[in-house]
């Protein structure tokens, strides 16, 4: 078992979806990455900032699942990144109503001592550079930094991003995003220019249609479990990164084949997290649904035939 | 082995896609189903109808390959059914360009005795009453019935779709046409309702994303092989029926277990199909192309996992 690094916001979120809407409930991708890897048992912390309008019992609910706050930065009298978004009927789509940058606009990530060493490190979607800064700070070489990001940071800080892209070694993304960071509409043509990059591993996560996870000519293919009523997608990425790194710090092996299983992974709790609202489905998860589940995706996808 | 009889098209197009373009060549849905069904060995025989422009090759290289054209209506001084379409950069969608009905108009298709008895039949993209009219005229009841359609029945000829979905087995149509058809946008929910329609059997094709197979609470889900260059997508969907109801054809077995390898078979042939224009790589595929595919599709899908 390694020790597992996040950095990525705390945040509140207020979601409204076609189903009905919430007031402002804990968000954040650190948030949802510490709670699916927590499901592993991993010991993870997370470097982030909040205000002090961040209740205490959120922290606390954290640290009870072994996830370490140590590395979340409380401003006195500060307000926390705030959220605010609307999902289209389709919940594939959505428009933000409000953000508001808050503590964050000023955020200077600490490691924290007991996290400097942390054989695993998960960088979610925040500034390249602030990713860059957790990395700078490792004081040995980690055994894998996967980070996570989006558009928005190739829209308006790619040189930063390249560069954090260097350092990496599996770059998790989504197929539009890999699309528009390459210029090319094969994900497999895509993949190939991302590891030129630096990348060894790319995951392109599809959304309901699964993800892609590519090393050199090797291409896994892992489904989305089919969902009768997808409640709230929002945090589904982060989930699935947090899976996918918390089986890989659990089990502590970084080949094809156990990446296989670490997409697996990700991709089955991220389908818990969408049954509710915000992190409500991850706070209550237990080791038996996500069994039972992961039985499901067995029956899913495995087949048996012969060559004809 | 049984045998299968298909309904459909025998056609000219003229494609365009951004890697070339094509005068009038060989298409239709049933030449495509036909092409891809031929795979397996499996004896099968088309019901179409074509003028007579076209070639006498063409019919000769479906009969090579043991597809009986016997029940093509040949009309004299008749035009065949001409189609021109123009693929956008992204492949994923396309402008019709021309559509001339020509013979199809008037087209009474005739069952030729020697299939009259088929222990298979698909039923290709077609006016719902015309694929009613085969099912009448079937002798004794097939083992399996395959239907496919799209978007367009449904919103000039509803009634006639809808009865003839009664009368069969499996239904294969692609994301939104299943959406449309249901009014569901979840596709768990509107593979269970079109069980309440007559089929037993969902197949939700999702182009580049792959099918999904539905029965009774049992889904399952086959990747599309990720490919480096889609050159042609014309027949893609024909292709992959073709080869669903040619394998299980082959086998006669019309169990789950059977189907999940006939829609594994259906994606590995449209794989090919779509390397190049119409039907052209579907000429000349090898069974020795074919198995080292489908064990590409057995890398990209399988894992192994101990619940955790």
């Amino acid at each position: 078992m390694s020790k597992l690094l996040i950095v990525g916001t705390v945040a509140f979120d207020a979601i409204e979806t076609p189903f009905g809407k919430t007031d402002k409930i804990l968000g954040g991708a650190a948030t949802y990455i510490g709670l699916s890897a927590s499901t592993f048992g991993v010991e993870s912390g997370i470097v982030s900032i909040v205000g002090d309008d961040m209740p205490q019992e959120y922290l606390q609910m954290l640290n009870d699942k072994n996830v370490s706050t140590e590395g979340i930065e409380i401003v006195k009298g500060g307000k926390t990144f705030f959220w605010s978004g609307k999902y289209h009927n389709d919940l594939n789509t959505r428009d933000t109503l409000i953000t508001e940058l808050n503590t964050l606009a000023d955020f200077n990530p600490v490691v924290p001592t007991d996290f400097e060493n942390a054989e695993f490190v998960m960088l979610g979607n925040l500034h390249p550079s602030v990713q860059m800064s957790v990395i700078e700070q490792m004081k040995s070489t980690p055994k894998l930094i996967v980070l996570d990001t989006m558009n928005f940071w190739m829209d308006v800080a790619l040189p930063e991003l390249l560069n954090v892209i260097k350092h990496i070694d599996v770059i998790t993304i989504n197929d539009e995003e890999a699309r528009q960071l390459t210029g090319e509409y094969s994900l497999v043509k895509a993949a190939r220019k991302i590891f030129t990059m630096g990348p060894k591993f790319v995951v392109i996560k599809k959304g309901e249609h699964g993800a892609l996870l590519f090393n050199d000519n090797d291409i896994f293919s892992a489904p989305a479990l089919p969902l009768e009523e997808v409640f709230d997608p929002t945090g589904a990425g982060d989930t699935f990164a947090g899976g996918f790194t918390g089986f890989l710090a659990k089990t502590q092996d970084i080949s094809f084949e156990n990446m296989k299983r670490a997409v697996i992974c990700g991709s089955n709790l991220a389908s818990f997290c969408v049954e509710k609202f915000g992190t409500e489905r991850m706070q209550i998860i237990t080791n038996d649904e996500i069994s039972t589940r992961l039985q499901q995706f067995k029956e899913l996808t495995q087949f048996e035939i012969e060559s004809n």
